[in-house]
């Protein structure tokens, strides 16, 4: 064995790509619902066939213009207003940030984050090598006094600051949770205060089962403040790796910039913009939200029967369950005896970035079907009864 | 206008997202001759349709089974035998670059090139705030007697070693030149006893109109120190975005940890799949020879024609040709005047990470048609022409 000479990153990372264990239940991942995925044959036989020479060439390092254009009349609808100039295109939501913390970080720099948040957002910061400044959140969301006192102090201390801040104000991965405008409204002023961008990623605000919508940070921003993060990943399919960043022309510019490729695939942008001009894409919402409102629906169900003990909050959409076990319990451990039983939940640890609190797991609903998700939830009831025969104390 | 605060590395890169100025011919990028884009209608519609289920879905970090086992067969016929697991897919040869700095380099870290190297791999090496050594080339290649003093030197007065080399040993972008065996076997040797890793950047290998093939390095590698990388994009198409990286399976699956969204398209994978199967590749290899060796032929008499002063060495392949001037000529001041006489190409400065000769540029003979090359040369003269009446001490 070599001794290789990897980058601290690399190293703390390590190698453990992921692999599915055949015959369990996966609630680890927000994949899309199989039976949902579009069929785009159409588009695709377009796209390669008579636009050949755009599909089969480099594409431009910002994204095609009609695709950047598809992208403002859509987050129009959300309130947010900009120009094409104002959109850069790439791999989806999650290489957006990374572009983001390329363009603004460098080794040591603080990034703020919620407690929890996004798990592969955290793996992302980490190949960033960033400084985590984790922040506590309510049922309104992240406690925006908790910032600003952290805030306060750090530069009473003459601390270095932090330049970038992270979190998915709708329907947070894990929690659920919707953030308030006010809420929104405090973060916004923080960040124009104390000069850090927001990245708002904001994947499953349209996947809303109930309630009303709460307008995104990006709509309220008349500073440049804020880059709003995209994607089609989950309102029409991930596989099409289409995302996008919404900002300041001059940070999406940078960001482009740090792109290593000669720009994303021109052929599954130009199958968005068909989704996008044809109103597939609203239709294909409208089916998934009835869609998972049926599988959270379910899969809350399955909970209070097979784990009555464990707190849960229904959310009012998205893709995640954010399930509280009682005080004291192994989240991991529980996690493990599920992939014995054949089902893999998501150790809510994951989604701390600093310590966190072990009594949590995540289990998305998007991917499997209601069948699967009653086996799902049966067998991870199994595997609580032996956590709790391991841990008489949670009895 | 907001401060932001921008990292080091975006800072100095700035935002100058490129536009092509209409009515220019462009020889500044290695793009796809229009005329050669394959026809993947079919290819597309069984990704999509039958296949839809993987096309539309998130896909393995590692890239499609499949595809990594037609690498494997693809590499073979270069004398490179790995296994899948060897194997990493990715958005093409820069984004596997771009995964592999990520693995191996922190800022500050150094990075051995050949002077002149590949320009956009300089500008991703700068987005990771490399130092650059940069070790001269001839005929032969990069000169290892040269690398080997500095290693020396280096590790005499205790200075922190380089990680990690880069170059294009086949058809060299952009000198053309292909690093001889000798070189090559010196050059592992090297990395082995210094512990850097070399990365071969491959993507012209194929496209060779006389000559004899060298042994990929990474043929000649028992120890792991080279990683392979590759890309449909000079032999297939850039669009679809498919490349990969070759190498110890302790690299490559840090790499793919690296990656900042969940697997490429499998859809795009799937095209590829197809084509390498069905021998496609091959015959749109054979057909790109015949192609690009017209282009060259045409471009380097036209240079002889409107700018005999120019030295060129006619290279065996691959798709550009490096064109030396008089010994004081300032090919910045020729390029812009070439704009304005309506033909684009790159100056050689650009492929000098540190300080470098002014009066080389580079010119691609890939994208344009015989007729366009033989316009865009007779533009270049026109501007040449000026450029000797500006530096009279030139005639």
């Amino acid at each position: 064995m070599e001794n290789f000479r990897f980058a601290r990153q690399a190293a703390i990372l390590g190698s453990s790509v992921f692999d599915h264990a055949p015959g369990t239940i996966s609630l680890s991942s927000g994949a899309a619902y199989p039976p949902c995925l579009p069929n785009v044959v159409n588009e695709a036989i377009e796209a390669v066939g008579p636009l050949r020479e755009e599909a089969m060439q480099y594409s431009p390092l910002m994204g095609l213009d009609e695709l950047r254009q598809e992208i403002c009349n859509y987050v129009s609808q959300d309130g947010v207003f900009c120009k094409p100039s104002n959109v850069l295109v790439t791999y989806g939501a999650k290489s957006a940030f990374d572009l983001a913390l390329r363009t603004f970080i460098e080794p040591g720099d603080k990034v703020i984050v919620s407690r929890p948040t996004y798990m592969t957002a955290i793996h992302i910061m980490r190949t960033h090598n960033v400084q985590f400044i984790d922040i506590g959140r309510d049922e309104d969301g992240i406690l925006t006094d908790e910032l600003e006192a952290t805030l306060h102090r750090m530069e009473k201390n003459a601390e270095s600051m932090p330049k970038v801040f992270f979190d998915v104000p709708d329907f947070h991965n894990p929690t659920g949770i919707t953030t308030t405008l006010i809420r929104r409204q405090q973060l916004l002023q923080l960040a124009q205060r104390y000069n850090f961008v927001i990245c708002e990623d904001d994947p499953y605000r349209r996947i809303r089962f109930e309630g009303e919508p709460v307008p995104p940070i990006k709509s309220l921003d008349d500073s440049g403040h804020v880059i709003g993060l995209g994607t089609v990943s989950k309102i029409l399919a991930p596989g099409l790796r289409v995302g996008w960043a919404i900002g300041d022309y001059q940070i999406v510019r940078r960001m482009a910039m740090q792109k290593s490729d000669g720009g994303s695939n021109a052929f599954a942008q130009r199958i968005v913009i068909q989704m996008l001009q044809s109103g597939r894409v609203n239709e294909h919402i409208t089916e998934l939200i009835q869609q998972m409102r049926i599988h959270r629906d379910v899969m809350v169900n399955e909970f209070s029967e097979h784990i009555p003990e464990a707190r849960i909050r229904a959310p009012q959409g998205g893709y995640f369950l954010w399930i509280e076990l009682p005080e004291g319990t192994d989240g991991e451990r529980l996690v493990e005896l599920g992939i014995r039983e054949g089902v893999e939940v998501s150790a809510g640890r994951l989604s701390f970035p600093n310590d966190g609190s072990a009594n949590f797991i995540r289990a998305a609903f998007s991917f499997t079907s209601e069948r699967e998700i009653e086996e799902a939830i049966a067998r991870l009831g199994r595997a609580w009864k032996i956590l709790k025969s391991e841990q008489p104390k949670l009895n």
